[in-house]
């Protein structure tokens, strides 16, 4: 049986760094991986923030949330993953409703920079927690354009660098539902309705 | 130089599949690179509508647009791409203000998906064109569960198969903007504002 692909497989959102660039070669591997992402009429509606100043990667620091910025700011790279809505097609309904496909298609494409990254040996750790405003205002970005991650990107580095509690998150399993929770097959059955966390709870309760 | 994954490199959204079924140990496999793609607090709210009985396949088949049911109905594996956005976390801005990340999250599931069929030697070309309610229909999927995408999946056929002006998109570049373009370096710039239509209409308005 073939075996899932390493740049999946592998990939953690691990969040030690070593202190080695990014080298530009690499990070225009990056960019390609993003570029060949698809989207819905070939809309291409995604844009990469990239911070390479330090002033820049300073203001980015800033933005994030005080969970992040600690462990964040020992990235060499940072990237904000945007899109403008504006620009990306919608698809509609037989109603006549639609539906916006902006940040699907960023997700398409963060997950071939999330891939790429992890086949080039790099952590690449995509974080929500962010100030969206503050980010647009860091880079200029117009008003409409909208910040979906920020992502740290760098060579793994030295776990025990990391406070105590994240140095227990870095080791940690990856916990994932059962495929038969993920997978629909033909009928939607209950099990497909229960969330990650009430599936972990559920397992948690039943080993006392 | 190092080169791009081929697992993306190669990725192409085309329309002629080979009769072949695919074998149940690859599905597993797209169903495990989906199931290992990251999320937001763990939140695993993607699901995967997988239409196995010729039944639920016609169903499906019907739901789509007219413009992809001729060619999309030869593919041997379809699936939705779902999501219940109630299962998912949001982030917050200082403000207080909140951004959904359920469609973000099936984006980076989907890119999964994409990246490991073309690593098995499939075609996976997803679609925006369909109605959404007779997908959840389809399925039985409650009111709350959103369909962002239909995969259509199988080994690549016959071009020779395709109607005359398919495969002629078959066989076209793929066109992309310019990295300048995708990536903002410290400061946003006029052309990262630049639609890929705009930027098309411009190159062929130069080209006379």
């Amino acid at each position: 049986m073939p075996e899932l692909l390493p740049a999946l497989a592998n990939r953690r959102a691990r969040r030690s760094f070593a202190p080695e660039p990014v080298p530009a070669e690499l990070q225009e591997i990056l960019w390609r991986a993003v570029s060949v992402a698809p989207s819905h009429g070939n809309s291409q509606a995604t844009r990469l923030l990239v911070a390479s100043s330090p002033d820049v990667r300073d203001q980015l620091i800033a933005a994030l949330s005080d969970g992040n910025r600690g462990w964040a700011s020992a990235a060499p790279l940072l990237v904000a993953i945007a899109s403008n809505p504006a620009h990306d097609r919608t698809a509609a309904n037989r109603d006549g409703s639609e539906r916006e496909l902006w940040a699907f298609h960023a997700g398409i494409a963060t997950g071939n920079l999330l891939a790429q990254a992890t086949e080039l040996g790099l952590v690449a750790h995509p974080m929500a927690g962010f100030d969206e405003p503050s980010v647009r205002e860091v880079f200029g970005a117009p008003e409409e354009v909208r910040v979906l991650a920020v992502v740290a990107i760098g060579f793994p580095g030295e776990v025990s660098q990391l406070p105590d509690d994240l140095q227990k998150r870095e080791t940690a399993d990856q916990q994932r539902l059962p495929l038969d929770h993920l997978v629909v097959r033909d009928e939607w059955r209950p099990e497909n309705s229960e969330s990650f966390r009430g599936y972990r709870d559920a397992q948690r309760a039943k080993q006392g």
